[in-house]
């Protein structure tokens, strides 16, 4: 496969693109992660959401410990190549690694940010290794 | 008003954060731009979509040429505090500088960005400045 297409995306300096996971069907936002070329390749040819963790500096296959994989239904690109939108099938109905459907769970009140979604699994029963439960 | 809300948010090294705009009613993400302090601040003083421009190095009203002002109905944040999610009502319908509805329209197929959404109305008839187009 050409990789024209890879070309065609601008990557920042670090080599990595934000990537946003919407819910294909409600059109919630579900997180923003970021890829590198490898995880944008690996996210189309295993049809599924594959992002770079910049934290751990390794390939993240969003899903791998919680189950909660993202099923690719469509990827699109910004008019400025710079930004990827996944449309996504959540397995488990969880994106974030709070326990919460979207990790865009706190709102705006005044001059406060308030969490206003409710946690629908502890990250406890989610994660295998209790010492690492953030995915990112 | 107490500015703690702007100090939970996790600016990069260059002082910006990523900020989504979604249509409040339809889902439908209309873009990504960003954001330093003052433009996050003015965002929610004036209810308004106001960025900060990396090309042009300055604040950016979005719709202050186009007239296409992007309302404010809600102002997210995610769960690591680095993104920030607008829900908005874009006026005129169009939020891409291309005079596309949304700037996300192009999608992989195969190994092709494809542009598949109408530009609804021509940039010249948008822009005065006809030499500046973009609106980042």
């Amino acid at each position: 496969m050409s990789e024209l297409w890879l070309d065609q995306v601008k990557w920042n300096n670090d080599g990595l693109v934000p990537a946003i996971a919407q819910d294909h069907k409600s059109g919630h936002i579900l997180m923003v992660a970021w890829m590198n070329r490898e995880a944008l390749q690996l996210t189309v040819q295993e049809q599924r959401g594959i992002y770079w963790s910049r934290s751990r500096q390794k390939l993240w296959r969003k899903g791998e410990e919680s189950g909660h994989v993202q099923q690719l239904h469509e990827i699109r690109l910004d008019c400025d190549g710079d930004v990827i939108l996944l449309q996504v099938e959540q397995l488990g109905g969880i994106a974030c690694h709070t326990g919460r459907a979207s990790c865009f769970y706190s709102v705006l009140d005044g001059a406060h940010w308030i969490p206003v979604d409710p946690v629908l699994k502890e990250p406890g029963s989610i994660y295998k290794k209790s010492e690492n439960p953030a995915d990112e």
